[in-house]
């Protein structure tokens, strides 16, 4: 059996809430543009200059609040009014500076599994709103590395994992996201727990893998010990 | 004489232009907001809101473009028109696809140095738009190490230096910024080469260093190497 050494942790959704700040904002949105559209149309609208901008703006706040600014020019074909301009720049800081709350079962978690492997906090997005939030969250003492990358594919994996434990194929990740935490993990040859979150972003939707002895599905993250436990 | 194994080099300005860039699209703001605001005018108020957002945004593209659309709603009093911020959101947009022009010196400096130093790239401001820029300029193939940071300060060159070197004063950090690049790497121990630039930001604006046997003024980056060798 291979021993495991080293534990990575996705943050967004995984360690806090995340998803549900963005789903208010879309709330508050929708709210500021009803004169305008409708709301499922209106999450289309964004959803699409969302998908478009990534490749501009990678992940993050700022770059969401461009695309709802831009969503708000398209669907008033223009007639926006500047100050719910305004409101959109103003609903955009409010989630920079929003409290993070972690999840259930998270710090005792860590608490349990931070003597037996090295823990790295591997989370993608905007540098200086995911060093906010590490921080804000109290939960960086847990953890020998943080990693803040702009996007999550095998070579993240691979490399993330060779400088701070001992390798991929003895590491494992743990995450919400089948797309950017285990599908790429699996195949940089790691171990993958997926701890399933209630909201997922669409553009982080993805099929679970099928037939890999590596996969492991978690109720809630406060399974994790019980699951290394019998790995080891 | 102390040896410097380690040589840290800033990006912005320093290996390309950059701040060029940041003053073109502030000509196209101008003459968007030409009907409502004299260019002096526009460009302090542009400065307040960056001054005052850095603190939300941090540094980047991104962040300069949102300020750049509240100020353009603060010096219309909510009059702009919608189109017109639909041409701010175009022109950062463009800003994080232009093309990246190395600085004169520069390659033929990595070059001469890269075979007797280790190179670490060091640079602030958004993930995403500094890999694209790291990786459009062709010059990554030089440095043994990038690192991407959100703030520059004492501890910054003093952690960089020690993960990539053998500590910050066997370093030496190359730069345009005094405020970001020379003045806390001198706080860190290590030496600094100011390389000045033709446009400074005025967010990096510093007084030079005082009595400082490690610190150097460059005219340009071209004279990194005899520099090096008068130090060896």
């Amino acid at each position: 059996m291979t021993p495991i050494t080293t534990l990575g942790f996705d943050a967004d959704d995984t360690l806090w809430h995340n998803e549900r700040v963005f789903r208010l904002t879309e709330e508050r949105f929708a709210t500021l543009l009803a004169d305008y559209s409708e709301k499922n149309h209106l999450t289309d609208r964004l959803l699409a200059a969302e998908r478009r901008n990534v490749l501009h703006y990678g992940y993050g706040v700022k770059g969401f609040t461009l695309s709802m600014i831009e969503t708000a020019i398209e669907v008033t074909d223009g007639k926006v009014p500047a100050d719910v301009i305004a409101e959109i720049l103003e609903a955009g800081r409010d989630m920079l500076s929003h409290p993070v709350d972690p999840l259930p079962y998270v710090e005792e978690t860590l608490k349990a599994v931070k003597d037996d492997y090295r823990l790295v906090l591997i989370t993608k997005g905007d540098l200086f709103d995911q060093e906010r939030k590490v921080s804000a969250s109290g939960l960086d003492v847990y953890f020998d590395a943080i990693e803040i990358v702009s996007e999550k594919n095998a070579d993240t994996y691979k490399t993330l994992f060779s400088r701070h434990g001992t390798g991929p194929t003895e590491a494992m990740m743990i995450g919400n996201s089948l797309k950017s935490d285990i599908l790429p993990a699996l195949e940089a040859g790691a171990f993958g727990a997926h701890v399933p979150h209630d909201i997922t972003w669409a553009l982080e939707e993805a099929d679970a893998p099928h037939g890999s002895d590596r996969f492991f599905r978690l109720d809630h993250i406060g399974k994790l010990p019980q699951l290394l436990a019998r790995l080891s």
